[in-house]
């Protein structure tokens, strides 16, 4: 296939905040070719990057490599034979847009904690200008997971004459508060280790583009790994992680990356905590703590409705059709949130269908489950709403019920 | 109400890992008057202490005070007019009892990170040694919850002919790996606080009872902060949160209590964040860092089934009644762990009622749903199963089902 990789300056940018950077720099890839009306937007979660699918480099088990490889390429459920796919790392992030880890032109210092706050309007603005600079002037649609998805959802509220369909997957118009208490205690995690300092950790040298810990700073890396610690559990359920570790001990080899105590040795390291180390520590040699107290912070704020009534009004304007997915499982961004985003839809009779995936994975199964996730959104993309593989909970609520023998929904089978 | 608290040391004492102390000393406190067989132990939680009641030192939202002051008293629930209530702080705590902070009397210095490891199995033979002391040879119940739930349950497995009636509140066999992962994230929050130094940071003085802060040490509090706070989402469901604090901002005069970056103010600081730092700030006073490592270590090592074939087994011996109570908001310690207990006891034939509380509170359920707690065990003390607020889910099955016109169960009503 046809894989493009570049980074792009799209000049000045004023970011929601009101402050601006004098060049904008933005990693993205595309797939495919566009043909005028085949452009797909995918959106990147929390720790993502552009490079969505593989081409070679693909490494196992690291989000930011090839993050959607079941799902986007040749004769995959968004075939990059039919469509021309672009994915944009966020501004904020690490992975070579804009962040608080590259290189301020002006100061030819790393920005640090002087880059703007970033939002997810930012986002969706910074995307709608690359289109622009690649003259793609309307998209056949927008997918994203988890926070990518809360970017879909904006692209409907900002965007809504420019895209035909959204696919939120994994997502919500807004974070509940408990998600928002652990995002908050991994960010204090982050501030409170000495190395932080502020913001101002890295070295004298640039940051490279896969991270920031080439620079010859230190960097708040024990902090880092607590938060990132913090999010993995919350990509799990109870039932995958009973499944992947139980109690066990770890193996024999495996020896705790951090100090403990006499009495501490007494008791085994278990599977589950040296899983969640040596994730940790690969983490931290990838991506940067201050783009993870930005992003998470663009997460944690992100709600669909402000600035409107409700979130029936931020998307009353957006006339295509949508498919919101789900999963049973994840506790992240629930099913029952994703519920209510589709009533909101309903509400304003915009075409939308909710696809439940009953899945014990987690909110990970929008990346693990290529098998369920696939099919539906392959078919929403070529048929719409009318896609075989397409279901929705309005549709089930009635075939369920004995006393609903009337399609209540334009979109059920 | 007759009230003692007093501090006795049982002599040497062997932990479970082999290790000795030359002189253990426990903290406990009494309500009401031994009348030769009314003895009912109450087991507190990880960080609970001896002072389950209050007698007008109550401090509100402490839970090492008083912390179970709605349901322990005259003519409450275990109701200290009929009943002598002995409650005592476990070894490894800092609330009097011998731990990490206490002064080790061969050194004149704090055992530190020297303490032995203490399990579950060693609260419950200083309890047994304790009892001893107070000549009281049999309990008419053991009660507790959360992590003093699994005291409850090791002393049916321990004693079996030593205690009358088992109430296991919001408690599991063991925990499962999401909490494992959670807990094993906060202690190693507290091991990579550069002032933990090993578990070396007592200053000079001796520490006070009440925690070890007033000792001219640096503690790791930050570490401790963040073990604490990670601790504190697993006692609230979605919806408590959601109840208690919503998306919305802190009060205007709130502050973070850490530091923060210029991006970081753009955004709200939320009453989630701010209540949870609040917390963290008043834990930090009173409870000691290595203690919180000693004490989820014995939570989490727990596993009532250890040294047996199962479950069922281990709790053969046991000829008394249980109650297993549980609450359908809690993801800490689960109904569906509950009910497998409660299975495993059904499994050897011991009289046992599972009653499940309708609470969308989570963990916390056992401490602030007193309304509910409290007459179905107050009901199971004077007159065990027959007790009429006492439910079982297996009854409950049998009602609920068209086609079970049997009580399958000796306790159902």
């Amino acid at each position: 296939m046809s894989v493009e990789s570049e980074t792009v300056s799209i000049g000045e940018f004023e970011f929601q905040c009101g402050e601006t950077v004098a060049d904008l720099e933005l990693a993205y890839e595309t797939y495919g070719d566009f043909s005028g009306d085949n452009a797909v937007l995918v959106c990147h979660a929390l720790t993502g990057s552009a490079h969505v699918s593989s081409r070679g480099r693909f490494e196992e088990g690291d989000q930011a490599y090839a993050w959607w490889d079941d799902i986007v390429g040749p004769g995959k459920a968004i075939d990059t034979k039919e469509y021309f796919v672009v994915c944009v790392n966020v501004p904020g992030s690490c992975y070579g847009s804009s962040g608080p880890s590259s290189t301020n032109p002006e100061t030819g210092e790393p920005y640090g904690p002087e880059f703007p706050p970033v939002t997810v309007a930012d986002w969706t603005e910074a995307q709608r200008r690359l289109l622009d600079e690649l003259g793609i002037p309307a998209l056949h649609a927008v997918v994203g997971g988890s926070v990518g998805g809360m970017n879909v959802l904006e692209w409907g509220k900002r965007h809504p004459d420019h895209v035909e369909k959204l696919v939120p997957v994994a997502a919500a118009p807004r974070l509940d508060p408990q998600c928002l208490a652990l995002n908050g205690i991994a960010r204090r995690a982050i501030t409170t280790d000495d190395d932080w300092n502020g913001g101002h950790y890295y070295g004298g040298s640039d940051s490279d583009e896969n991270g920031a810990t080439s620079d010859g700073g230190t960097h708040p890396d024990e902090g880092l790994a607590l938060a990132r610690q913090i999010g993995h559990v919350m990509y799990f359920s109870k039932a995958s992680m009973e499944r992947r570790f139980g109690r066990r001990a770890a193996t024999r080899e495996a020896e705790r990356a951090f100090p403990t105590d006499p009495a501490g040795r007494f008791f085994p390291y278990r599977d589950v905590e040296s899983y969640l180390d040596y994730n940790a520590s690969k983490f931290v040699e990838r991506f940067d703590a201050n783009s993870y107290l930005y992003l998470t912070r663009a997460m944690d704020n992100y709600d669909l409705s402000s600035g409107f009534e409700s979130d029936a009004d931020a998307l009353a304007a957006f006339d295509g059709e949508a498919l919101v997915m789900s999963f049973t499982g994840d506790w992240h961004f629930t099913t029952q949130q994703s519920e209510a985003l589709a009533e909101a839809l309903r509400e304003t009779d915009t075409d939308v269908a909710h696809h439940v995936v009953d899945s014990d994975y987690g909110h990970d199964a929008f990346l693990v489950e290529p098998d369920n996730v696939g099919p539906p959104l392959s078919d929403f993309l070529e048929e719409g709403l009318d896609g075989n593989a397409v279901s929705d909970t309005k549709a089930v609520e009635s075939e369920s019920s004995d006393f609903a023998p009337v399609h209540n929904s334009l979109f059920s089978r």
